[in-house]
C-alpha cells in the first residue's frame, strides 16, 4: 500500500499561486482557487448524500468545472464514471446500469438526456453549477495508490462495452513516467483539447496537479485558438491525434512555432509519413505514442530523435513499463508480428465485473492488448493492427462488434458485418454489410435505426446488402473478406 | 506489489549510447557499457556462490566500479551494505556482524582492513577488479519495489548504530520525486562527489539510471575539478554540503557559471546567511534540502524562488511526502517548535532487527525523525536542532551518544559527555567532558583511545576533565549544560 497526500491539497500547498488552468477566453485559475472550488463542490456532494466508494457519473464536455468535479471526487473518495457525451441514451444507460452508478452530475448542455437517464436508471441528478460556499472539512486527506478512482468504458472485440478500472496509482505512474520520458521544465504549459472523459485528456489534468503545471483547457479542438495558444500564450506541449495535427500544420503554413514549444504528443494511431516529414521540415517536434484506456494513456513513445528514422513506430515503453510481442505465449523474434502484451504500474488491474475477460486478458501481471505489432532490431514497436478490426475515426475508437450487435437487434436484419474504410477527413469510417430478414428493408431504415442507438461517429456511412456474410468453419465472421465485396466498385 | 523491469536493463534498452558515467580524467561509460560490466560482475558474484537475498558489503570510495557493483547486486538480488571508508575496523566489524553479512567486496586501497575484517567476521573476500568476461544469464529481470536493496548504518541518539533498510521503491520514489521538484532537462548532468556509501551520493546513481542522465563521478571533493566540470563540461546540477559550497564560491570569485548550470543542491545542515547571499549575488541557484538516510536522501527542498526570502528554511516536502511538527502526538501550530515526523513512499520501513526502535520510531506510517523544527505561516520548514545533540562535522553525522559509549569503555574513565562546538573549517567538531576513575588519566590517553576505536571525524578535538556530569532527575545527561563549563574560557 502506497499512500500520499491528496494531490490537489499538496499542490496547493507547494505552489498555491501558480496557474492551474487557463481557459480559451484567457481566464485563469490558480491551484489555490481550484482547491477551493473542488473542496466546495465536494462539500455539496456530501450534502447530497454521497460518500466514499460511491459510483458517480459525470456527463460533460471539457470545461473548468470538469476539473473541479474530478478533484471533488477525490476529496470524498468517490469512483468517477466519465461519460462520452457523443454516446446515445441507450449506450449511456448500459454503462450507468452496468456500473451500478448512484448519481449523475451533468453539464446544463446535457440536461435533457440527463433527465432521461435519471428516470430510466433511477439516478440522483446533480447539477455542475451547484452553489459553492463552504469547503468540505471531513474528507479523504490521503490517496491510496491501490484504490480505484475511475471506471472508464471501452468497447472491445466482442460483446458489450467493459468498464476499465483505473487506480490513483495508474494515473500517478502515468504522469511520473511521462515526465521521465519528455522531461519537465519550469515553464511547461500543456494544451488539452482532447475530451477529458477519455483517458488521453484526463491524464493531462493529473500531470498538471502532479507537476504543478498550467493546463490550457479547450472545450474542443479549434485550430485558430490552439495555434494562438502555441504562438502567443507560451504553450510548450500539445496532445493531438492525426486529424488535429494536419489542421495545425495547414494553419502554421510557412510560420514557425516559438523555440519554447517542445512537444507535439501524437496519439490515436500512426501518422502518415508525409505529415511527419512536413512536421520535420517545419521543426515541429512530434512524439508518436501508443496507449489505451487500459494503460491510463501513453505506454510507449517515440522520441523526437527517431521521429523520421523510425517512421511508423510508436517507440519504446516508458521507464516502468514492459512490452512483449507474443504468439501462443512465446516471445516473437525481432520483426515478427504477434500480439502486443504489456505490464507495468500504469496498467489497469482489470475490468469491472468481467471475470471471464479478466481471466482471458490478464496473466501474471501481463495484459493482452489484442493489438498486433512487432519490435524491430533496435526494440522499437510497430503497431500493425489495432485490436483486430478496430476502426479509429477522428481519434475515437469504433469497434465493429458493438455496431454489429446493435444492428442485429433490428427486426428485419438477419446478420450484419462492419468494417472500416479509409476516409480523408476522419482517417477511417465504419461501413456495414447487411443480410436482410425482410426484403423491404432499405438503407435509410438501417441508418435511422443505428442513429437512434449509436453515437454519430459509430453510425455506418454506407450500407451494402448481401446474401450471406463470410464466416469461417467455426462461424466466426471474417471481416477482412467483407472488403472484397466492394473492391470492384472503386 | 509494484514491479518494473531491472532499471539498468531498461535504461540500456531505452538509451544505450547515452553517457552514464563521466570520470574526472574525462573517460566515459555509456549505459550499454555499464550494463555489460555490471552483468559480468554479477556473473562473477554468482560464480563465487552469492545469490538472491545474500547480504554483501562493499568497502570502497567513489569510483566507476562502485556503480558497477551496485548494479551487479540488483542483477543477483543481493542486499548491499555500503561501508563508510572512514570508520575504524571495530566500527565496521559491528556492522558486518550485526548485519549478518556473508561477503565483502573491497577496493584494493582497503586490502589491509578488508583482510582484518574478513578474519574477524568470517567473511568471504571479493576483489572489485574481478575478471569480467561473460554476462550473467540467469538473473533478476524485474525489480519489486517492496524489496530491500540496501542496509545503510546510521548512528542514533542512543546505543549502537542501526541498519536502515532501504527498498528499491524508496530509491525510485526519491528519484522521481526529485525530478518532479527540480524538473528534468534533456541536457542534465549531475555531479557526484559526495561519498556513494552515503545515501546522498548513492541516490544520484539512481537518478542517473532512472532519468537516463550522465553522472560526473568524482572520487572526492576537489574544488578545481568540480569548478572545471561546471565551467567546461556542461554539469547542470551539483550536490554539495556547506563546506564544499564555500570553497566553490571562493574559487568562482568574480566569474559566473554558465547559464545552463541550474542547481546547487545543498544538504547536510543549514547554510550561513552570508553564503546564501554570496550565491545570490553571483546568480548561483541554491536549493537547500533536508533529508536523511531514513528518507533515502532529500525529503524537503527549498526552491530557488525562496532562497533568500526563506533563508534558513529547508522548504517543503517533495510531492509524495508528508511532514508534521508534533508535540506529544499533537500537531504544533505554526511557528512552534516540535519534533519533525515524516511519511511517504521514500521513507524506510524500519531498522534491521531493531524491534524496539521500530516500535518507538514508527507509528501509522509516520517516522519520528528526532529532529526539532517548526513550520512558518506559509508552511516552510525550519530545522532548529538536528536529532537532539547531533553534530554535523564536514557533512558527516556525529552522534555524541556513540562517542560517549566508546569512551566509557576505557578502564580509567568513569563517565563521559560529548557535545559539538563551532569550528571554522568543519562547521562543528565534537569535544568531550570526562569524569576520571583513575586520576592519572591524561588528555592524550583519551585521544589515543578514541582514535583506535572511532573514525577520525568522531574523535573529540578537546578533552575537559570535570568532577561530575550534569544529569537530570532521571539521570539523563543534560548535554546543553556541558557547554556552560567552558563558557568562561572563551
Amino acid at each position: 500500500m502506497t499512500v500520499m497526500p491528496n494531490w490537489l491539497d499538496k499542490r496547493a500547498y507547494l505552489t498555491p499561486h501558480k496557474e492551474a488552468i487557463v481557459l480559451n477566453d484567457g481566464s485563469k485559475y490558480t491551484f489555490k482557487q481550484l482547491q477551493h472550488d473542488a473542496k466546495s463542490y465536494a462539500a455539496y456532494l456530501k450534502r447530497q448524500g454521497f460518500n466514499k466508494g460511491d459510483h458517480i457519473a459525470l456527463l460533460s464536455s471539457n470545461c473548468y468545472e470538469f476539473a473541479v468535479v474530478i478533484h471533488a471526487f477525490h476529496y470524498i473518495g468517490a469512483v468517477a464514471f466519465l461519460l462520452n457525451t457523443r454516446l446515445t441514451a441507450p449506450e449511456l444507460l448500459f454503462q450507468l446500469k452496468d456500473g451500478k452508478v448512484k448519481g449523475l452530475i451533468y453539464h446544463s448542455k446535457y440536461k435533457e438526456v440527463a433527465n432521461t437517464l435519471s428516470e430510466q436508471a433511477h439516478l440522483q441528478l446533480i447539477t455542475m453549477s451547484a452553489p459553492r460556499e463552504e469547503e468540505i472539512t471531513d474528507y479523504e486527506t490521503e490517496i491510496d495508490l491501490d484504490e480505484v478512482s475511475h471506471i472508464l468504458y471501452t468497447s472491445g472485440t466482442t460483446g458489450n462495452p467493459k468498464g476499465v478500472q483505473l487506480t490513483y496509482g495508474n494515473h500517478y505512474w502515468n504522469a511520473s513516467s511521462s515526465a521521465l520520458n519528455l522531461g519537465l521544465h519550469q515553464d511547461d504549459r500543456w494544451l488539452l483539447s482532447l475530451p477529458m472523459f477519455h483517458v488521453g485528456g484526463l491524464s493531462i489534468l493529473y500531470r498538471s496537479v502532479i507537476y504543478g503545471m498550467p493546463v490550457h483547457l479547450h472545450e474542443k479542438f479549434d485550430v485558430e485558438a490552439i495555434h494562438r495558444d502555441i504562438m502567443e500564450r507560451g504553450v510548450t506541449i500539445v496532445s493531438v491525434v492525426t486529424l488535429m495535427l494536419e489542421q495545425l500544420m495547414d494553419r502554421l503554413g510557412q510560420e514557425q512555432y516559438p523555440n519554447t514549444f517542445r512537444c507535439m504528443l501524437l496519439g490515436g494511431g500512426p501518422a502518415p509519413k508525409t505529415l511527419v516529414e512536413q512536421c520535420q521540415n517545419r521543426k515541429v517536434p512530434v512524439f508518436q505514442t501508443y496507449g489505451m484506456t487500459e494503460t491510463a494513456s501513453q505506454f510507449c513513445t517515440l522520441d523526437e530523435d527517431h521521429m523520421l528514422a523510425k517512421i511508423g513506430s510508436s517507440g519504446k515503453p516508458l521507464f516502468p513499463g514492459q512490452l512483449k510481442v507474443v504468439e501462443n505465449e512465446d516471445e516473437c523474434p525481432a520483426n515478427t508480428v504477434g500480439e502486443i502484451v504489456v505490464k507495468g504500474p500504469n496498467v489497469t488491474r482489470g475490468y469491472w465485473k468481467r471475470e471471464q475477460a479478466n481471466r482471458e486478458d490478464f496473466q501474471n501481471g501481463w495484459f493482452k492488448t489484442g493489438d498486433l505489432g512487432y519490435l524491430d532490431d533496435d526494440g522499437f514497436l510497430y503497431v500493425v493492427d489495432r485490436r483486430k478490426d478496430l476502426i479509429i475515426s477522428g481519434g475515437e475508437n469504433v469497434y465493429p462488434a458493438e455496431i454489429e450487435s446493435v444492428l442485429k437487434g433490428h427486426n428485419d436484419i438477419q446478420d450484419a458485418g462492419v468494417v472500416g474504410i479509409q476516409d480523408d477527413r476522419w482517417g477511417e469510417v465504419p461501413i456495414t454489410f447487411i443480410v436482410k430478414k425482410d426484403q423491404s428493408l432499405m438503407e435509410e431504415d438501417v441508418i435511422n435505426y443505428a442513429t437512434q442507438q449509436l453515437a454519430k461517429y459509430k453510425v455506418p456511412k454506407q450500407v451494402y446488402f448481401i446474401d450471406e456474410l463470410p464466416r469461417n468453419a467455426s462461424r466466426k465472421l471474417q471481416r477482412h473478406k467483407l472488403l472484397e465485396f466492394i473492391k470492384g466498385e472503386k
